[in-house]
C-alpha cells in the first residue's frame, strides 16, 4: 500500500464510482504509486488534472496507460460499465472552444467508465441556429452536460428544450467581471430554468460522476422490472 | 389569458415539468389569476414561496387549493405522475430543524408532481449515530435531497454513504460567515464527494424540479425495455 | 430656486437630455419643488423611484402631474422630441413579469421624451418559441433595452439576432445566489456576444437616456445629410 | 473547415459585425487556422489578445498579416464598411499611459472596420485643463469610448461634456483597492451621468463593436432618409 | 459616573479631540446619561447618529441641547477651540443633494469644535462649470472635506485644483453596483491624485476629526513660531 | 543585534511561546542571521514557511539546523517543553493528501515544542468508517487540530466526535468555488459543532500555538493542585 | 418527545456540552417545548438569541426560567460543573459598549455552566492605560475570551499579553467598510499574535462552548495526576 | 516632449506636489524618457514601483540618478522644499521587516521632498512594550504615517496615543484572510480612534503627498501670521 494516501478500495460499493487520482499538487511519483495500486486492485485506474510530467511517471511503470493532454486525463484500462448502460447516451455540450478541455475531462471520465458519449462542442447562445440544429439530439440523450464560460447562459438555453437531466459545468474561461468562472456559476445557480444542478468551476469530472449516478439509477430501475 | 404573463402552457413537454408561479413578488390577485388559468388548462397548479395573503386570494378563487405554511406552497390538484414512477421513492434529508421550511418546499413539490417522498429530518453532521441510523433508508432510495445551512457539510457525509444521484440545497439558515447562505453553496461546490450537484440557496422547488427529471429518465429507461 | 439643490438647466445642451429627480432620498416636498422649478423652466419634469407620497405632494402642487406606480415614474408634460426621432422605435424586451417595473422605468422615461416604445415583455430564454416570434420585431427596431434578472442571459439571446445597439439592464430579482442583481450583471458584462453594453442593476432610466444618445445620433447623422 | 471550432460565417448579417479571433488560451496554430479560413471566404480576419507566437504562426500561413504588440491585434485586410459611415468619428479616450493597450485594441478594430477614430490620449481626471482642450473635438464625435482604470472617474466626466452615445471601458490597471480593475468597473456603472453604458474590464474590442451597432444605425438613418 | 460605560475623559490631552458618543445602538436613557456626564466633566458634549427619540432622552435632562435632524448630531455648547484656528476654515463640499446629511455631520462636529465651515454642496463631477465657479473658495480652505456617494469622482476632481488637505467621504448612496457605498470607497482609495486620505462610509464625524487633527498641526506650528 | 528586526526576546515570559521566523518574503541572509540570534539567546530556533534557499542559507551558519521540505519548516535546537507536558498529546488530523503539508507545519512546530503529536492523516468526510476507525484515538488526545481544505466538514465531523478543545485549519486546497480556502474557512466558522474554533487559512503554526497555549493552561493547572 | 426535532441527549458525553435552543427562526411555543423536554430530563435547559416572545412562552410552561434581555438567553437551572472547574475563571473582555450583548451571551453561557466569570468591558485599543490597568486580571485567568466589532484589534493586544488560550470574537458592530462584522473577523484571523483563534461574528455561546472545552482540558489533567 | 504621455508640469502649482512616473508596466526606455524631461524642465524626478531593469535604463540616461531596492525608488536631485518645512518632521512607523518595502516607499519619497523623516520600524501591537518606547517621538512628530499589513491594528493604536494627523497605510502583507491587503485596510477604515484617515493598501507614495498636503498647510499657516 501506498505510505502517504489511504486509498478507498470500497468506494464503488458505497457510492458507485472507483476512487481517482486528483493529479494536480502530487509528484509524478506520488501519481504513479497510487494508479499502480488501483491498476493491480481493479484493473483500471485513472487521474485527472494530470500534467506531462505525471503521465512519463505513469507511463514508466504502466506502459499501457493513455494520456490525452487536452482533457489532461491519464486513464489505464476501463471499467466494467453496469448492465445495461449501452442504451444511454450522455450529451457533452460546450459553449465556446476554450471550453473543451473541461468538456473532455467529463467526456473522457465517462467512457473510461463504459458511458456512451455525445459531443455536440460550439453551441454558443449567440448562435441559435446552431442549438436548434442539435436540439433533437439532445433531446435524444439521457442525460446533458453543459459546459460553458463567461456568462454560462447555456445551460438555460438547453434546460429549457430537454426534459432530462441537465448538469451544468461553469467554466473559468472569459476575464474582467467573470472573476475566473464565478460568473458563470452565479448564471447556472440562478437559471430560470427548473431542475438544472451545478457542479464547481472548471469540475468536468464531477459532473461525469453525477451522470454516472443518474444512469446507474436508470439501470436500476430498468432491472428491478425486468421479469 | 392574463394580461400581465405569458404562460408557458407546453413547458411539460419540453422540460418534463409544468410551469409554476413563483408568487414572492406578485399580487394576491396577480398569483390568483395565474392560478386559476393553469387550473382551468391543466386540472393543477402550484405556487411557491406564497404568503397568506396569496393564500387568501386564491382560496377565494379556487376554494380547493391547499396552503401549507411551512412550505409555503399553494397547491391545487396534482400531477398524473408518469408511469412507473410508483416504484421509486425520493429522500429527503435536511440537518436542522430551521431547514425544514426548505425542506418541505422540495417534498411538497414533490407529491404535488405524484412522487413518494421519504422525509428524513434533522440529521445533523455533529450527531453521526443519527445519520447511520437513517443509512439504510437513503441507501434504499432513488434520489436523495440533502438540505443543509450553516457549513452545508451533510451533502458530502451523505453523498459519501450511497450511490445515486445526490442533489444539495444550500439554506440561508446561519448568520455572520454564513453570510445569507453562501458558505453552505460554496461548501456544497466545493464537496470532497464526486458526483453531487447542487441548486441555488434555499431552492428546494429546483431541487424537487431535478429530481423529476432524474426520475423521468429512469422510467423512461424502463418503458423502453419493457416488453 | 429651490434653497437645498442646484438644478442644472443647461443639461439638455450639453449632455442631450434634461435633470430629471430621483426621488428615493428626498422627501415629497423636496420632490414637487424640484418638479415645480423644473416645469416652470422647461415646462416638462420627470421623478423616478416615486413612492405614492411623492405623487400626492406632487400633484398638490401640480395637478396634472401623472404617477405610475408600476414604473414608479412621476411625468408632467413631455419634452419636445428632436426633429426625425418619430421614424425610430426602441424595443423594450424584458424576461419575466418581476422585471416589468424596471422596464417600464425604462419604457416610460423613453414616452416622456418623445421617443416611441415597442414593449416585448415576459420573453424568457427558457422558452425560444417566444423570443422567435418577436425576432423581426427586434430586428426592425433602431434600439434594443434588454431587462432581465436571475442568469442575465436574454441580452446575449437578443444581441446574437439583431444588430442594432443592446443595452442590457440587470435587474435584482432573483434570490439566493443572485446577489440582488450581482449574477444578472456579471452575466452580461460576459456576455459572448460582441457590442452589449450595460448599465447599472435595475437603472431603466440609465437604459433610456443611452437610448436617447443614440437616437440623436441617428437624427443628427440623418439631418447633416438631409438636402 | 477547421476541425476544431465551428465558425460563424453569418455572424455579420445577423449581428453587423464579423466573428473574430480571440486567441488568448488558443494555440499559435488554431488562431492560425482560423485566421486562414475566415481570409479564404471573406477577405478579412481579426484576431484579439494575441501573442508574439500568435502572430509568428499567422504571418507564415497569411505574409500579409500584421501585427500590433501595443493593442495584441492581428489584422488581416479590413472590413467593407457601411456606406455612409465614412461621416463619422468616433474619439476614444483613455486616462492614463497604461490605459493605452486597451484603448488600442478598441481604436484597432474600429480601423479594421473602416470607422475612423481620433484618439485623446492621456486625459485624467486630475488635469481638467487637459480635458477642456480636447472638449470640443469629443463633442464633434458621434461616439465617445472612454478608457479608464484606477477610480475610472473619466466616463462620468466626458459623460457630462458631450450628448453623444458614451461607451465606458475600464481597465485593470491600478493595484490594491482597484481589485484588478473591480474599482473603475463599479464606478462607471454607478456614474452619476445618464446615459454611460459599460463593458467588460480591457474590453477594447467590446467598445468597437458598440460603436459599430451605434454607427450602423445612424447610417441606416441616413439610408432610409435620403431621397 | 454611568454604570454601562468607562468614560475617556483625557482623550483630548492624548487625541487632540474629546469622546463623542455614537448614539445608534444605545438606548435614549444611555445617551442622555452619557452627555449629561460630559457636559458636567467639560461643560460640553456631542453625540452622532442620534435618532429623534435620542433627542427628546437628552433635552428631557439637558434642556440646552441641540438636536439637527439633517445631520442626526445632538450638541451642547461648544468645544474651546485652539488659540489661532480662527485663521482657517474647512471646506465641505459634496456632490449630490443626498449626500448633504454625512457632509452636514462633519460641518456640524466641526462647528461645535469651534472650527469655521464653508459648505459648497451639490458640486457633481457631471457639471464642470459648478465646480470651476466655486474652485477659488476650495483653493483658500486650509482643508477639503469632499463627500461623494455613487461613483465617488469628485475627491480625485477636487484634489487636482488644490494644494491643501483632501479627506475624501464616501457615502452610501446609490444602488445596485454601488454595493452600499463599496463603489465610491474604492474608486476614493484608487484615486489618481496623490495625497487624498479617504475614511469610512458615511463617516463624516471621522472627517470632521481627522481636519482637526490637519489643523492643530498648523496652530502648533504657527505657535511655536511666534514671537 | 540584527540591524533590520527588534527581535521580542520575552516573549515566551508574556505569550508562552517564543518568537518564530516567518522567511516568507525574507531574503535567505536575513531568516539565516536572525535564527543565529535566536539560537545564540535561546539555544533554539524555528523558521516557517522556508524555502530550500533559507534552509541553505541557514544551514551555512548553523550546520545542525534541519529542514523539512513537507513542511517548510526549519528548526534548530528545541524549547523545553514545561513540566508536565509529556503526559498530553495533540492529534494532528487532515482530510487529504493535499492537506498535509500544513498539517505537518504544525505538528513539527509541536515537536520542536517539546510537545507529542498523534498523527491522523487521511480522514476524509466521505469514508466514515475511517473516522470511526481513528475515533478513539482523537478520544483520548487532549487537544485535536483538525486540517481541511475544500468544503472544510471535518471539524464539524470531529468536533461532533470529542470534547476536548478543537482547533480547525482551512487549507487553501481545491479550486473555482474553493476561492483559496475561503469555502473551507468560512464552513468551520459556521459550523455547526459548538466550541470549534478556527485559524487562518493554510496557519498550521497558528494552530500549533494556540494549542500549546491549551496545554500550558492543562499543566498550570495541575501544577496549581500538586501536593 | 417533540415531534419537531430530535433531540441529542448524548451530546454532553460525546462534546462535553449540552445541546442548547437557538431560538432564533423559531416559534415561542417550539422553544418552549424543546427546553421543557430538556429540563425533564437534565434538570436544566438553555436557550440562546430569544425574543421577549421566546420568554414569555418559555415562562408560561416553566415559570422558574429567567430571561436576560441584554444577552438574550433564557437559562433555566444550572450544569453540574466538572469537578475542580471551581479553581479557575474565563476573563470576558470587550471593546465597546455595543459589544456587550455578544460578550453577555457568552459571560451567562458560561455562568449556566458552573463557570466562573470575570467581566472587563469597555478596553478599546484607543486607550491603552485602561488596558495596562486590567492586565493582571487577564493574566490571572485561565482563558480569555475577547469580543470586538469595528476593526477588531483587540484580541491581537491582549493575544500579546497572555500566555493563556485566547479566544476572539468578531462582532456586527461598525457600519460601511465594517462589512456587519466581516472586516472584525478578518483582522482576528489574520492577527499578528500566534495562538488567538476565532469563532463565528457574533457568537458569544460558540466561544464559552471553546472555553468550556479548554477547562475541561484542564480539569482533566489535574484529574489524571491527583492522587 | 515624450511622445506617449503628456507630462503635467504645473502640477505642483495645483496639486502642491509634482508629477512622478509610476514606472510598474512602463518599460525601461518610457520611463528613462520621462524622467530625462523632468530631469531637463524642473531638475528633479522621482520614480516609484521601479525593477532594476528601470533604475539600469535610467541611470545610463541621467548617471546621476540613485535607485533604491528596498523602497523601489529611483530619484534624482530632490525638490525644494518649502520654507520653514525644516521645523517639521514626518514620523514613519511600521509594523514588522515585512512593511518596510512601503515604509520605505513612503519615507524615500518624503526625503526627496526636502523633508526630515524618523523612522520606527518593527513597532508590532503583539509588544507594546516597544510602541510605549518609542511615544514620545510619535508625540513630537507633525504626521505620523503608519504601515502595516495582516489585521491593520497598529493605526489604531498610534492614533489613540497622538494629537497629530495619522496616515494609515495597509499592506498586502499576510496571506489567506488578509486577501492581499483587503483585511489590513477593512481594518484602518473602521479604526475605533476618530480621524485616523487612509490610503490604498501598499500605497507608500500617497501617504507622502498626503503628508506633504498637511505640511504646506502647516508651514503657509505660519508665514500668514509670521510678522
Amino acid at each position: 500500500m501506498t505510505a502517504f494516501a489511504r486509498l478507498d478500495h470500497d468506494r464503488t460499493a458505497r457510492q458507485g464510482f472507483p476512487e481517482v487520482v486528483f493529479a494536480d499538487g502530487k509528484t509524478p511519483d506520488q501519481v504513479a504509486a497510487i494508479m499502480a495500486e488501483f491498476a493491480e486492485r481493479a484493473g483500471a485506474a485513472l487521474a485527472t488534472r494530470a500534467a506531462v510530467e505525471h503521465a512519463h511517471a505513469v507511463r514508466e511503470r504502466l506502459p499501457e496507460a493513455i494520456y490525452d493532454p487536452a482533457s489532461r486525463l491519464i486513464s489505464l484500462g476501463a471499467l466494467e460499465p453496469p448492465d445495461g448502460v449501452d442504451a444511454h447516451r450522455v450529451a457533452v455540450v460546450c459553449a465556446g472552444t476554450s471550453d473543451i478541455p473541461v468538456a473532455e475531462e467529463c467526456a473522457g471520465t465517462l467512457s473510461w467508465a463504459g458511458i456512451a458519449v455525445e459531443r455536440r462542442y460550439d453551441i454558443g447562445v449567440a448562435r441559435l441556429e446552431r442549438l436548434l440544429e442539435v436540439e433533437a439530439d439532445l433531446r435524444a440523450a439521457s442525460v446533458c452536460v453543459v459546459v460553458a464560460g463567461m456568462e454560462g447562459a447555456l445551460p438555460s438555453v438547453v434546460g429549457g428544450r430537454v426534459a432530462c437531466p441537465v448538469v451544468a459545468v461553469p467554466t473559468s474561461i472569459g476575464y474582467g467581471a467573470n472573476l475566473q468562472g464565478i460568473s458563470a456559476l452565479l448564471g447556472m445557480l440562478t437559471s430560470c430554468v427548473p431542475g438544472v444542478t451545478v457542479v464547481n468551476i472548471d469540475n468536468g469530472f464531477g459532473a461525469a460522476a453525477a451522470a454516472n449516478r443518474m444512469l446507474r439509477l436508470a439501470v436500476a430501475a430498468t432491472d428491478a422490472r425486468a421479469p
